[in-house]
């Protein structure tokens, strides 16, 4: 695993133990051996580079410094990429996760260029005629330009319509003018914005012929292509620190009566025409699509987070020893402390979860885009799902890798961890592409509906299935017997109790004279917990479905079966009270369920170590001291330490400038 | 307050129609109305100095150049302190609460002196001899040596018995000889150990005549005070970055024959006399004292964490406007929104409630710490209670400092808010003084004992005396009225109910045949949930007794009053499931409890602002360009975005040395 040390004994000895075969898990998290083989050769070639490492660790350079070491990086890079793409021939599209794998290794806080991959290009494609796609989709993709995507504002950022950016149409010379009228209507946020895009897909509201046309999406040129300047009229910077993601150059960008010209608006569905009139774009479900999409990879993110934050924890708990359990024996491993397996074999077990949530939503998504030409009923629904799912995902994650983070006491707080890092990118998740708050309350408002429809005994999609079957079950609640199944279907009671309830809430407060908006406003606590509860249905009854699917060996078939029972008894447990409120579940059970869920962790105990290996994380991916596949934390840290600018000398120049003249002073 | 900006309009609404007179609260928080005026003139004093304050905000600093200015700050304060005193003439003793209050508002990650007032010096009036005092504690109070304190080892937290550094007592010399003698014996963590202290205590076994007598502590010189070149022996370096609290020089240390003079183990206590020859300390209780008195200190710094994120989130919300809830409509204060109110009042109740737990355990304190000489019988409990509580608090203010950050959206991502510097110091507590589920596990072994001593009939000392109630009652709950002192009383029965059913849990799991220490480490989950549930039952009712007894006027005890029941109802609700349990709380009193919350949060929405005025933090404690009391949040981001070295230039350098050679070779 590029790693040259023995391995840690205590480490050995737990993969001597595993029940199960961890590359069986690998090849089936990858999709086959072939594919592990292949990852692992794109993963080398690029990871194991001298000039992709830092010398001296990101964490210890000024902002500045941390910004230059890593467009150097990302232009290297590049140019690694295109020589690799010759060497291997054709293009596999599968390597595109691959390569995103190895580019957020590579740049451990964030990769300059991101924005231009996954915003700027999608968004031609979305929103571009197939002329602006052959001219901007090309210079993108090939690295000619460098894109970003301008939406957020200052003053604005999940109320899209409220943006304040205008871009007038002026007939006379064809153009759009864009402006900045006020300070909140900077542009604020978009990564690469700051010093590396030199353009930027802007959203702005549209004028022409002197009615306002609501926001609508243009190209613009922000930077001189030679000098890299920004042009006339374009006021830019970056917009300072953050909590993490430290290298992905956020930006600010305000116009003063900056000209484009007319072909530049993305006009794929609306258009304005050289005289100035407006044509209304057909459907306006089509720009759900790159949200889905965004909130999709989002899942599969998010899965990670936690998969790796689990695996540097999981690690070290195997090789940290602290307290004897009895008088005189050795000191224990703390993972075999029953408090430690409760922190983390849950959210282990909830990065299979949300794994298998993404890839169940890229199904979805993948055949209702198919439909797109066609048939766009299942749109809303998808879109819908989608926001609870990057809600609940993203904060779990962000919940589960902090949990891993503070399992590993103080040294967990060390950056040489990597889980400082991590914990960065995971919370960032929660507020970027849609506050989390606001996803579940525009959830909610589906589920209210479909209530509505439910009761009003109409057909119902397949993501709210359960609500018909709430009701013709005319509240009679099923009979209680622990079983997996039982629970999954607790949870849909769970939803299908509070999505009434609520619904109930809401009609009183019309009822005593509230209007429908500020009766919302009221019942929207239980709204965003209606929302949660949805979304826990859908990731618990998928983590079932899908592991009782797998092709795998009973030895691994087993493993995943524990995972799938721990991820929904520990689910259950924290909201006992919901199942003891929705459900026919009686509280002789929860300590029946409780001791259950005990026995799962130690069942799991002897292959934490096992299943973590399995996600195959190279060491350069993981970039942990304490998560390293051979286990030697100890010499790791003190190496990490050893690299500390400060430690290059015995004392700082400090001591000579102000700390002696003020102990002398005091003598 | 510091700010010459005219306020924004929205917050002045706000000031206008507040219920009450934030002055008052004020008041009541400092003291009364001189220790207000006293605070105020020395927070102007020491925060208005420019030589203070950061031309470039540390977080633009490469991390060496952030300890540098820390020490330069340091040493610049230290002087002015001084001033201070000579010119305003007597100490008064309640002026070190606000001089440490000064200290972390200059020093925003961290003061680098921190550990010579906090940990080295109590540690010499804790552990020294009269002797020891006189010398030492002059020498440290007087800043004519820089202490810290050097417990924690790389292998060993915890665990202190384990520690692996030891001191060797050598008769001829009359010198004790001390030797890291594995990597993981190398001190790692202290503050201010990496290039700023010249002293340390030291924690080591104690090796004499042949025998160990376990760990004790030493002086012992790590720098010489002319060169500050470590001394021979000793290695020594920082341990390099972390996720918060950048500038406090956390250092490793290491000893190679490192000989120090017999005088310099401190010797309160346990005595090594010059031939070698050790005597006992006549009790081990007294160590407790120091343990104690950091832990009521982390008590009241976590409620200061959560009163200033707080206050930022709630200014923030105040002047933030985001969608509108009717069509039409101006957009709403986002405070307006349920929602915003369900995230923020509860935490912002909370730092009361952390606030009076650290009162009320400061008075025990100070009550045993005066009985200390003779009777030491409240000890252990008073030092159960604190390990709890630690816990609890410091787990509580984590969570709500980030739950404050991630209400601000994106914005409170970035450090120009100071909410992720917040939360850097809140979750640093939760491991540090005592890893929390160790501290829960340790108060855990004291219920278990109460328990048993309650089932048995004997007298009860107070935090637990509800056992005796629980089980008098004959388990018989209470009847339920949803009242304040029924909910007060419902947790204490959670806790009865939950102690109950583990004491049940281990003499099962005995009875099966599982020794006592695995029984224990099988039940460990629930007993970790038993102690949270005591500490939750301990703070509950401080609050609520604190509330009631206080002299205020009506308008100020109402808000108070909110805050309390507020408290109360959020705590139970996210425990529903307990309630249910144990209590005679029924499903159908969780709805009308929820219904009761949330009038409370409207109830408390028009004070908002008022309370959190009421805190009267310094805008450059606050340091957060949303939470300023202007309120001109927009003008702040901006200011601060100005100030990233990265923006003094229009184009970064990389261009021309990286990306336009790459562009240029796409085209």
């Amino acid at each position: 695993m590029g790693s040259r040390r023995p391995e840690n004994p205590d480490i050995s000895k737990e993969r001597k133990t595993c029940t199960f075969n961890p590359l069986e898990l690998t090849f089936l998290l990858d999709g086959g051996r072939r594919r592990t083989k292949e990852r692992r050769h794109m993963e080398n070639y690029f990871l194991l580079d001298p000039e992709l490492k830092d010398d001296v660790p990101i964490d210890y350079l000024s902002h500045k410094e941390k910004y230059e070491e890593a467009v150097r990086k990302a232009c290297i890079l590049h140019k690694k990429y295109k020589e690799f793409q010759k060497v291997t021939g054709q293009i596999d599209i599968s390597r595109n996760g691959v390569m995103t794998h190895v580019t957020n290794s590579i740049f451990k806080d964030g990769y300059p260029f991101y924005l231009n991959t996954i915003m700027f290009a999608p968004a031609v494609i979305g929103q571009g005629t197939p002329e602006q796609q052959a001219i901007w989709l090309k210079k993108a993709l090939n690295y000619e330009i460098i894109g970003t995507f301008a939406q957020t504002e200052l003053g604005h950022g999940t109320f899209i319509r409220g943006l304040e950016t205008t871009a007038h149409y002026d007939p006379r010379t064809q153009e759009f003018i864009l402006n900045s009228p006020t300070l909140t209507s900077y542009k604020w946020w978009p990564g690469s914005l700051g010093h590396t895009a030199n353009y930027a897909i802007v959203v702005a509201q549209l004028h022409t012929q002197g009615v306002c046309h609501g926001i609508h999406l243009f190209i613009v040129q922000i930077r001189d292509e030679e000098t890299h300047e920004p042009l006339p009229g374009i006021k830019i910077g970056e917009i300072g620190t953050k909590l993490g993601m430290h290298t992905i150059n956020n930006g600010f960008l305000g116009f003063e009566n900056v000209r484009i010209p007319r072909e530049h608006m993305l006009m794929k569905y609306s258009k304005v025409l050289e005289d100035g009139s407006y044509v209304r774009s057909p459907s306006n479900r089509l720009t759900y699509g790159t949200m889905i999409f965004v909130r999709v990879v989002m899942l599969q993110h998010s899965a990670f987070y936690l998969a790796k934050a689990s695996t540097i924890a999981i690690r070290y708990s195997a090789v940290r020893r602290q307290c004897t359990i009895k008088p005189g024996e050795l000191e224990v491993q703390i993972l075999d402390y029953r408090t430690q397996q409760y922190k983390l074999f849950p959210y282990l077990a909830a990065s299979f979860a949300i794994r298998f949530t993404a890839i169940c939503s890229w199904n979805m998504y993948s055949e209702v885009i198919a439909e797109l030409e066609g048939d766009l009923e299942r749109l809303p629904e998808l879109h819908e799902l989608l926001c609870c799912l990057k809600a609940i995902c993203t904060t779990i994650a962000a919940h589960g890798v902090e949990t891993c983070r503070l399992s590993c006491g103080g040294h967990g707080y060390m950056t040489c961890s990597n889980l400082p890092s991590l914990y960065g990118f995971a919370a960032g998740a929660c507020t970027y592409e849609g506050e989390n708050t606001v996803m579940l309350l525009q959830t909610a408002r589906y589920l209210m509906k479909a209530w509505q429809q439910a009761v009003g005994g109409m057909a119902m999609t397949p993501t709210v299935a359960y609500l018909k079957q709430a009701i013709s079950g005319n509240n009679g609640l099923q009979y209680w017997d622990n079983s997996t199944a039982c629970i999954v279907r607790g949870f849909q009671e769970v939803a299908a109790g509070k999505i009434k309830q609520c619904a109930e809430n809401m009609s009183k407060r019309i009822q005593e004279g509230f209007s429908p908006q500020d009766a919302w406003n009221m019942t929207s606590i239980e709204l965003v917990q209606c929302a949660e509860a949805h979304a826990h249905a859908f990731i618990v009854e998928k983590f079932v479905t899908s592991v009782a699917e797998f092709n795998a060996s009973v030895s691994l078939k087993t493993v995943l079966t524990q995972l799938s029972d721990l991820y929904i008894l520990f689910s259950l447990l924290h909201n006992s009270g919901d199942f003891l409120m929705y459900t026919n579940m009686k509280p002789v059970d929860v300590s029946n369920l409780q001791n259950q869920m005990e026995i799962i962790l130690s069942q799991l105990r002897p292959n934490a170590v096992g299943i973590v290996d399995g996600f195959d994380f190279h060491d350069e991916t993981l970039r942990s001291a304490l998560g390293a596949w051979d286990g030697q934390v100890y010499e790791r840290m003190f190496e990490a330490a050893s690299k500390s600018p400060l430690n290059k000398d015995p004392l700082n120049e400090s001591f000579q400038k102000y700390l002696k003249p003020l102990l002398k002073s005091n003598m």
